[in-house]
């Protein structure tokens, strides 16, 4: 794509200081033990995909291939080039062959794996390289949707679980062509992963850090989710890449404008654990997420940035503009929220509001006897 | 689509002479047990997909999600609005979301089931109704290939692999919802199918009856796989459709002309187990199939088929006359050996030529040597 450039390093810094990361504190670990209070608590007693019949659907799905065993990797290496760049094409071809809207390699770094698990057993750094990729979340639904209602889980889960099954395609494939390989995939409870996604998105050119405290890609936006393949199969990376991004979010606060739990900050970048980056109030998102009483995950953040809606058109000519010009990125920028990408769209609502308590799922749609009369 | 009437019935008679078929005498069935020859049966001891290590790490993920056990069916219908018409735009929307390409719905025929399994033990009609859905091959690889080559059956498994998922899930949903379901995919081998999949993707709407002797469809030609959800949930039917196909492969014999095994006929439709159709030579295809020594799974009729490419520019203007105009279609078929369809791209190949000899990968490429020394 035009207007992206590869730099030798990911456009925030990473420092000396970062720390890898105790899988006991994350918002999940926090939250369950307590420490965002007794009422979050109390709500982590399931999952949230759980309360809702589609994406509990979706969970016994992600659950049930992360269960899968990995198969034995083959005595000897398959009879292909071991030319470092050939392999990382075909690589990738198979990614995009399987249907991963967005694909790069990287090298992964030391500090990108997990310290230790969540039972506190130490994170060997094992792979020396990533295949990362993205698939996109359904934009028609996103749309829709407010963004912090029911479906939020649904449309994660819609891309958990395909990436879990390419992922575990991809490593198996590796194993048979004679090197080692570990598919990594969330969401977090399925307990495949042993390193964090965003420092091998950034190093794999997948996208930048946004003011959302998330990897943005320059094709889906925040619109996505990934996963990778851990492996010792020799392979040429990516190069991290510059779209402008850092300047654009700089100036943007769309996201933080609508995020209904004022989690993502107005200000700068600050330094934490060794990243630059915009510092999502973790505690907030999550308590708000955990706690929602009319939906599942939100996915607000996602659905307001302007970087998400499919760059067809309009959207396409003023996003390759706003990566070159200041002045277009200004009028970008201003103009963003003209576009009504903040409404949700209820004549194109496909699903229904219902929730479980216990094994029963009760209606929690206010105008369905309403609609029933109609 | 313009140019796609629908019809109260399939554009190819049904007759009342419909037998139910014996799972034991599909081609599989009848290979393996000897009736199409000593060699073909020689090559039934291991499956086409697991000659190739993409295909056979593709194969482990469908024989996985075939082993899946169903969730319960709640033991109350969901409080949602009991409208067939309603329930079959909500269950098109999810299968929508979920990735299928394309979907309808249909009441099950009796004779869609099979009238017994591979074990000789009777299959009884269970569920009224069908939801359908397509999941396309991916195009850019059917392009690059020979159609006859080591890509075939990962072309294939991408599609089978995918519709496990999203019927698996499909199936899932509905029971959380109150009614039963029954995920069908494919291959045949892994047990999946209780059901023909030809009679319901031709009441859903989604295709009509080729030359090649499959559905094909007007969005993607022949190039896809199908699966389908059947299920006791009230939902309104789809109606057949008619895009003048019957005309259109009466007078255009290209899939037949590039048939390796000279499988498919020249000349007219048959009764044959009383439908109306072209009918393949089961035998042909199956045996060339099984004992093909330079790749897996024959994709050449899908491959040459000028409803395949996707309908873009020129293609689809030339598809929407060709279903409108006799002189068109005239025009359409003359000009169809001149795209260039029967021709592979090896400038566009990103897959290896490798067969398992036992546990062990050899290469299969001629050009191995040439290619590496440059």
């Amino acid at each position: 794509m035009q207007g992206i450039r590869p730099v030798d390093v990911p456009t925030n810094r990473i420092t000396d200081a970062v720390q890898r990361i105790d899988m006991r504190n994350t918002a999940y670990g926090l939250a369950a033990r307590g420490e965002y209070g007794p009422v979050v608590q109390r709500h982590m007693q399931r999952t949230l995909p759980e309360k809702y019949p589609l994406s509990a659907a979706q969970k016994d799905m992600v659950d049930y291939l992360a269960a899968m065993a990995a198969n034995p990797v083959a005595p000897q290496v398959a009879p292909i080039p071991a030319d470092p760049e050939a392999l990382a094409r075909h690589m990738k071809a198979v990614c995009t062959f399987l249907k991963a809207d967005a694909v790069g390699i990287c090298r992964v770094p030391t500090y990108a794996y997990y310290k230790c698990d969540k039972q506190g057993n130490p994170i060997e750094p094992k792979y020396p390289n990533a295949i990362v990729f993205a698939m996109r979340k359904d934009w028609r639904t996103v749309r829709a949707s407010t963004g912090r209602d029911w479906i939020g889980d649904p449309v994660s889960f819609q891309a958990y679980d395909h990436l879990a099954l390419v992922a575990e395609t991809v490593a198996n494939y590796i194993r048979r062509l004679g090197w080692d390989a570990s598919a990594q995939y969330g969401p977090s409870f399925v307990n495949r992963y042993s390193v964090l996604m965003p420092p091998l998105l950034l190093w794999a050119g997948l996208g930048e850090i946004s003011r959302a405290g998330i990897v943005l890609s320059p094709t889906l936006g925040l619109g996505f989710k990934a996963a990778a393949v851990l492996t010792d199969m020799p392979l040429a990376p990516d190069k991290p890449i510059d779209f402008g991004l850092q300047r654009f979010c700089q100036e943007c606060h769309i996201c933080a404008d609508n995020c209904p739990s004022h989690a993502i900050p107005r200000g700068d970048k600050i330094l934490y654990n060794g990243y630059e980056t915009w510092k999502l109030d973790t505690q907030r998102c999550a308590s708000f997420n955990f706690t929602n009483a009319k939906g599942t995950m939100c996915n607000r953040c996602v659905k307001v940035c302007p970087w998400t809606a499919p760059a067809t058109g309009c959207y396409g000519l003023v996003r390759r503009l706003a990566t070159r010009s200041a002045v277009m990125r200004r009028v970008a920028i201003q103009a963003a929220p003209l576009l009504g990408l903040h409404e949700s769209r209820p004549e194109e609502k496909w699903w229904f509001d219902l929730e479980y308590v216990g094994d029963t799922l009760q209606s929690r749609d206010a105008n369905a006897d309403a609609r029933n009369a109609q």
